[in-house]
């Protein structure tokens, strides 16, 4: 477990969330709030996330839709506990299942109308690690992107939807893994900044769905072509979404 | 064969290129040019065109790139005659063969630098015939793409590069059909309008490369939200490709 001194007290959405994070570990920034920003959830739906980490993407979910029946599986005890109390303290409700999504705990084996993951970025082997374990163990591949994917198509409900946030390189992966079941699958390109190449994307597909592949214009972090300094240069698209809450409304499903 | 009557004499590359085309039949229009644009070919090298159509990718490549060594395969026998009389035409080289990619004949089974395709859009068993059955051939997928790209992938020299223009909703099928020997495969999106998702990609992926995926920036083909009337409307990049005979720049391999 992580002791008083091994925490971070950070204010997510403006200020309206506050999580507590490792300050060594797997520490949360934009990502899993553009995560949760995408999900086309309406109250009263299931959702399930997938390596909940401190619960960073479920309460963003949580507070922007009201009324949802949040589920989150994590591997790693501390973080499982973190989340629990992250969700207590923003009175948000999330179940938090310790586990591993190769071996689906008998309590989460039933069907969700959303799954959402943030998955670790970098594939087994490579690299050198990260000096923290924890860390080491949210950003490092240790179960194949494969069969995560393969997890949540196995835990969506006929015409549920997949959420995922992925380093863009992992995209021809995260495509493969998709099996006839799913269709409908978008992919939005993140920038950093205007022209620049896509270090993110998020890809939704529905189970069940029959649309063709869509590939949408690129949503864009920041504005100008350069970081300037201590600027904050979010676009006013981004601020929306990272600051008031607002949900990513780029034709997602 | 076609007759005279049969064909409209159109230019390309700002009029630099004259290439008769069927009436009815398929016609090309930006996309084998951007495609050719993509192709980062040098002098001396031999690229392969699997599906060449009327010519126009290898003409636009020949006319672009002096000293390339070009042969297009071609089904249909009366497109391939077509496509050596245009090369004729325009003083520049291509050497057509006539016959299948899922049973590459002879002539062509040595390896190229590189390998392009404009492969049909529509796949195999969906919506109703094109009226002309050349057209039907050219934009109906009779051979599924995965054999378009594993003929492409078996022709290609180490370090040969494969470039394909696709419809975008066929990306997660070329994706999938990429296997192991093929790697650094980078994705541009091109978009009609600043905004909108994507119509097609360009593909191109090395053989042996072993740089992560890679995807772009969109290259934006029209100026403005929507269409203005009659008023051609390129955007400078575009017309510097579709009018210049310019190469497309923007970082493929």
């Amino acid at each position: 477990m992580f002791g008083p001194d091994d925490l971070t007290d950070d204010g997510f959405l403006g200020g309206r969330l506050r999580v507590w994070q490792p300050r060594r570990g797997y520490r949360a920034a934009t990502d899993p709030v553009l995560l949760a920003a995408a999900v086309p959830a309406r109250p009263g739906q299931t959702v399930l996330e997938l390596g909940c980490g401190a619960g960073v993407a479920s309460l963003c979910l949580a507070s922007r839709v009201p009324g949802l029946h949040l589920s989150g599986l994590e591997l790693q005890p501390a973080y499982a506990a973190l989340a629990r109390g992250n969700a207590a303290r923003n009175g948000l409700s999330l179940t938090v299942v310790e586990g591993d999504l190769t071996e689906m705990p008998k309590d989460l084996r039933h069907s969700f109308d959303h799954v959402i993951a943030n998955p670790p970025y970098y594939p087994a082997g490579g690299g050198t690690g990260a000096a923290d374990p924890g860390r080491e163990r949210a950003l490092r591949e240790e179960t194949p992107l494969s069969l995560w994917v393969e997890a949540a198509v196995r835990r969506l409900a006929p015409r549920g939807i997949l959420s995922l946030i992925l380093g863009a390189d992992r995209l021809p992966d995260a495509l493969s893994a998709l099996d006839a079941r799913m269709g409908s699958t978008v992919v939005l390109p993140l920038q950093a900044r205007p022209g620049r190449g896509a270090k993110r994307v998020i890809l939704q597909s529905r189970k069940g769905g029959r649309a063709p592949f869509r590939l949408l214009a690129p949503f864009v972090l920041h504005e100008g072509a350069q970081h300037e300094g201590d600027r904050d240069s979010f676009t006013p698209a981004a601020a929306h979404i990272l600051r008031d809450g607002g949900a990513l409304s780029q034709g997602l499903c």
